[in-house]
């Protein structure tokens, strides 16, 4: 991560007395922030965006347990403006430079009837929004405390259009409602879908990223950014004043955070704007992160994988578990339980997707059932379900790894948790170890299931905390993290690029357990994807369910061309190619759009989007002269309008756009598609017809004359 | 640990139509152990001693979360008895050899009404007491269950005189109270002095080992073996009816165990005798626990160590921490910051106790303070406190390590947590490490302060587990723990015997914070160290701590001679010199005696006991043909009857006695003594006085003519 030279910074001091209210300007003047002490000493904030009213005046604090609180009773006794204008290249990323613009107050509050404890309050105005964060400076009279509560209001100026999943200390998998904020209380309960683990907070809540859309066509999303040694907030929501208010995920006694100086919350972030696609294109989040104290990032690196790992879902051929037995612990012997004959992860099967990975450029496979344990994991709150170094007996993970080494494929290891972080903790060393022993890099973390530390929520400090220490001590050991039911992302992938990818949302799997609504995609990058990469596993090609006669009538709720639309709208520089081989090798042409897309990119550009409606983008390819593009629609056909102006002018490229056919649609003939190439050029343009829950892809190559031959221009 | 090929198994099966009641005696016929059903099905069972009530009936059973209780409605399904006649050889201990000699009772019970559902209990009945658990074996209606409480009644005769301490899930350093039972309730207050993160028991509870003596001079201790993923059991106590029962400790959400069968409660443990003596000869508990599985224990070893560590508490010049400071991060330069001047653990502090410890034959030093983070250690429930590899800037780890080995000084490793279980387990391979790379093959860890996982307590079954953890993955490392703070022993040194010693109690520390009474020791024995070897840290020959010039009026209530009688009274094969060299270089005479003490034995005799008054126990050293005897009383002065009977007949020994002056008391020049030698043989008798809040202490050798020439034959 490299950071430019033209990096400008300005200090202004402003006059000694300083006076209670203070304004500032983003760069481009059209948003403004203003910050006052109301009457009482009360911290108040609020912001417009082009004259119009974002947050309206909303007041700052937070309770502290068994201590006076930081709620009012503040003077203004310090306040400065800065300005930031620099660039930085994250390690990868959706853009190869990310700039950095911003006007910053920060303005330090201290309490007389406190002993003139202080705190400070900084405010980052950038085009695409706000960030402002509480910070607890190291003094005299503060030095530990815990925090009862964080008041942070956001005071909406309507009655805004909202897509939100309910609030809840241990899952962000719900399926997303649209609804006016005032209809939250009656549509909460049906939102609230039974999911493994749940802790459906008790107050009216809901998730960040929220993402809002005023009458008068304002897009708001409301998230944090850089969450370390903090709970994660939900937004409390008073749906009759159009308010919400912080609320944080408690530990186990219900305090939610124990603090010591130096000390600061996270970034509340607001990104604010008229136009949807540029809530896509904001890097606001990833700019409040820090960047990364890592000095080699070199083993790093984009990866695409496939996995034994769908089949589990749908094939009904093949189980994690070895065994029958449903009562197994990690000191049993486990070449005495009697097999179960469905065993996904063997050896021979292992070799099979490593074949066909090889064979197709994939740079890994993730193979999951292949350690002692799976038996019974689940759903007991039980402590030592796996020790994430003993294979099953039919698996070799010497002859797997020398087999996969030969060919040129890793594999990526797979710790599941069952939500037990402390067995995974006292373990994390040893299995570290054995990673590095057996040429594993990368590895997905798993966290199914009630939390132990029992008490203590997925979301909250203590787990966050833990995500963090997984991921800093396996860059100690050059280990990428993949996170599957952590706590949501806040951009730290900037300041910890090795914590790759995360789940943390409703995603592939869901398509298995009842269906993904097929608006569900065109909301996630507003919502889930605003703090960082998700590990979708898109890809399925075999949609309708019922091929496997594993009885249900359950189907994948998308064409197969939306699921190579999906390489391009769902970012993440690790992406799977979901589905089973044998599906793939069933569909060639198709499949080679999965083959040749990037997973890492220069320059990103958003074409078109609307949430809960339909998203296009292009990209081109890290270091390389190919765009991919992807666009989606939700349950509606509709024509998507694909420019191609990012293509340098004067040159002619192929593309190959992948549609789908006038008559498919994801409940009906989905597998029907077309493959095209034509001749583009950045002065091209194309209607491109998307069929009802349906996609198109694009990817665009150099040509030669000789390609170009007998292609017609678009 | 050698298992005696002389062992006896019979097993007598009963007659097929289970009677619902059973009985079984003790080997000597004293004890008799009847267990049946009440009418509604609900076990009960009850003890004599010589035709006396030692446990009136007593109801059986577990109350289990969302799930039908194992309380009632059972019927006998299956009854089998066994004995068994065996001895074995611990690691360490105060025998060589260990007799363990028992009949057993395991009743099958199965509740019709919940599927068959069964469990079973097992008595076994010595001739010092009875072991009863639980047992839950695997079966197709009972894979997991939560704990809500067990419910193990104990009935006792009658309002017996008891020695106790409140019930609490955080600590046993109370004080020990001297009360009938139905006192409990009037003195409950008194007794729960503060402690630091004390959890006192809201209903009315006392600790085990709970000692109680009846008017008719029946001796009764109540206690547990092998406390093993199970939380620790109290006593709730009903004062009107003279009535126990258990009360476990519960973790953070209020459950008591999770629980997965196989499994089985730790062993409720009543040792009983009409001589006190009795009690202490006991070896009941590590009867009770299971043989180690460690395949070498040649690396376990006793210990005889002194350390940087009373000064902390007494000299006021040094201090555990280096810095100035009262708000410190891992993170930060300790190099920068300010020094107090004070700190204890300098190389140059360390080399001059290396150099005293090779002078005077100790095997080893221990050094707190050595390592950054405790400029704010305590009372902020801060989970990163230590890193365990960390020295201070004035400290050199290698410097001192190579100054030691060069002198053949081992160095105990420091490893306090601070509470913070969780940090310490994910460090806890980085700790090995550094220990193995640094010679270290002991460490004395501590749990001072509020458990993180937060809510859970230090008693709970997720600290049990834990130190288990701590102990088997040392013993990956060859490494032995020492723990302060702990749940208390149960005898688990017999299966982890390489944690070799614990605190738990109130230990000389309190010498330096108040002053413990003069009877504690007398108590301690028969309660605490029922469980294991208590690192007691005995060894103070400055007991007036005036002498420091610190402030305050302190001091040590025991003459010096009482402290020499501890090496043999208190009894772990890890023991302290815990004084400041200097104090033992102005009494040579005096510290001959623990220059010369063994800390591990091949025979331990009992002389006289009883609790709350003097102890006089005589101990042959291992592999060696030289005793020790050490005695002791409370407040009271008195006279000691020590007999040599033990000696092997007919030769003669030089036994050099170590005794109170007659002007001597706890309070009263505690440091005047005299050393006497004399010829002893196994015929000899002395009648010694023992000045009030005094000891002696005797050690006998072979000895030559040359070396009788002159002594006087006692």
């Amino acid at each position: 991560m490299k950071k430019h030279l033209h990096a400008l910074f300005l200090f202004i001091c402003l006059a000694p007395f300083w006076t209670q209210a203070q304004e500032i300007n983003s760069p481009n003047k059209n948003l403004v922030l203003k910050f006052e002490l109301t009457a009482n000493g009360v911290p108040s904030y609020q912001l417009t965006y082009k004259g119009k009213p974002v947050i309206k005046p909303s007041t700052l604090g937070l309770e502290i347990k068994e201590a006076p609180s930081f709620m009012d009773g503040f003077t203004v006794v310090n306040a400065t403006q800065k300005s930031a204008d620099e660039s930085w290249d994250p390690v990868m990323g959706e853009e190869k430079t990310i700039r950095n613009n911003y006007n910053e107050l920060a303005v330090t509050l201290a309490q007389a009837k406190n002993n003139n404890r202080y705190i400070r309050i900084r405010f980052r105005l950038f085009n695409d929004g706000l960030g402002f964060r509480y910070e607890f400076p190291k003094q005299n009279n503060l030095n530990y405390f815990v925090i009862k509560e964080e008041r942070t209001e956001f005071q909406l100026a309507g009655d805004h259009k909202i897509f939100w999943i309910p609030g809840d200390y241990d899952t962000n998998e719900y399926a997303y409602t649209t609804s006016k904020i005032s209809e939250i209380p009656s549509l909460m309960k049906k939102a609230t879908a039974l999911i493994n683990a749940q802790q459906p907070i008790k107050e009216l809540s809901v998730q960040t990223p929220s993402m809002m859309k005023s009458d008068d066509g304002l897009y708001i999303n409301i998230h944090e950014a850089g969450l370390i040694n903090y709970p994660a907030m939900y937004l409390e929501v008073d749906a009759v004043n159009n308010k919400m208010h912080s609320h944080l995920a408690p530990d186990a006694m219900g305090n939610k955070g124990y603090m010591q100086t130096d000390a600061q919350s996270p970034w509340r972030t607001i990104v604010v704007s008229d136009k949807a696609t540029e809530i896509l294109a904001s890097r606001l989040i990833l700019n409040l992160n820090e960047p990364t104290s890592y000095k080699d990032v070199s083993w790093i690196k984009p990866t695409k994988y496939i996995g034994i790992w769908w089949e589990y879902f749908v094939a009904g051929k093949s189980t994690w578990a070895f065994g029958k037995e449903n009562n197994v612990k990690l000191t049993d012997d486990f070449t005495k339980l009697t097999p179960n004959g469905k065993h996904g992860a063997t050896t021979e099967h292992a070799k099979e997707y490593i074949d066909f990975a090889a064979a197709n450029g994939f740079d890994a496979i993730l193979i999951e059932g292949w350690n002692i344990g799976w038996e019974d994991w689940i759903g007991n709150w039980k402590e030592e379900v796996f020790d994430f170094v003993t294979a099953y007996p039919d698996f070799d993970v010497k002859a797997v790894h020398e087999y996969a080494a030969a060919k040129g494929v890793k594999i990526i290891m797979h710790h599941e948790t069952s939500g037990a972080a402390t067995n995974y903790e006292r373990r994390l060393d040893r299995a570290f170890e054995f990673m590095n022993a057996n040429g594993y890099d990368a590895v997905k973390t798993g966290y199914v299931g009630q939390i132990i530390p029992r008490g203590e929520h997925h979301d909250g400090q203590w787990m966050v905390n833990h995500y963090l220490h997984v991921a800093e001590r396996a860059a100690d050991y050059k280990i990428m993290i993949d996170s599957h039911e952590a706590v949501r992302p806040t951009g730290l992938n900037r300041t910890y690029p090795n914590w790759v990818a995360q789940e943390s949302a409703r995603g592939t799997e869901f398509e298995a357990m009842g269906g993904l609504n097929p608006e569900h995609t065109t909301i996630l990058p507003f919502t889930r994807l605003m703090g960082g990469p998700m590990d979708f596993t898109p890809g399925i090609f075999q949609t309708d369910l019922t091929y496997y006669k594993t009885g249900g009538n359950q189907r994948v709720n998308t064409t197969l061309v939306k699921q190579l639309a999906y390489y391009v709208t769902m970012y993440s520089p690790l992406q799977m190619a979901a589905d089973i081989p044998d599906n793939y090798s069933r569909f060639p042409d198709a499949f080679q759009f999965i083959k040749d897309v990037a997973v890492d990119w220069d320059n990103s550009y958003i074409l078109e989007a609307e949430p809960g409606d339909y998203i296009t983008i292009a990209r081109k390819a890290k270091g390389k002269n190919e765009w991919f593009i992807g666009g989606i629609t939700d349950e509606n056909a509709r024509t998507a309008a694909i420019t191609f102006d990012y293509l340098p002018a004067g040159k002619k490229y192929t593309a190959t756009v992948y549609a789908d056919a006038k008559d498919a649609s994801w409940n009906q003939k989905p597998q029907n598609y077309t493959v095209t190439k034509v001749i583009v050029t950045s002065k091209s343009a194309l209607k491109q017809y998307i069929a009802p829950g349906g996609g198109v892809a694009i990817s665009i190559k150099e040509a030669s004359d000789a390609d170009l031959k007998g292609l017609k221009k678009l």
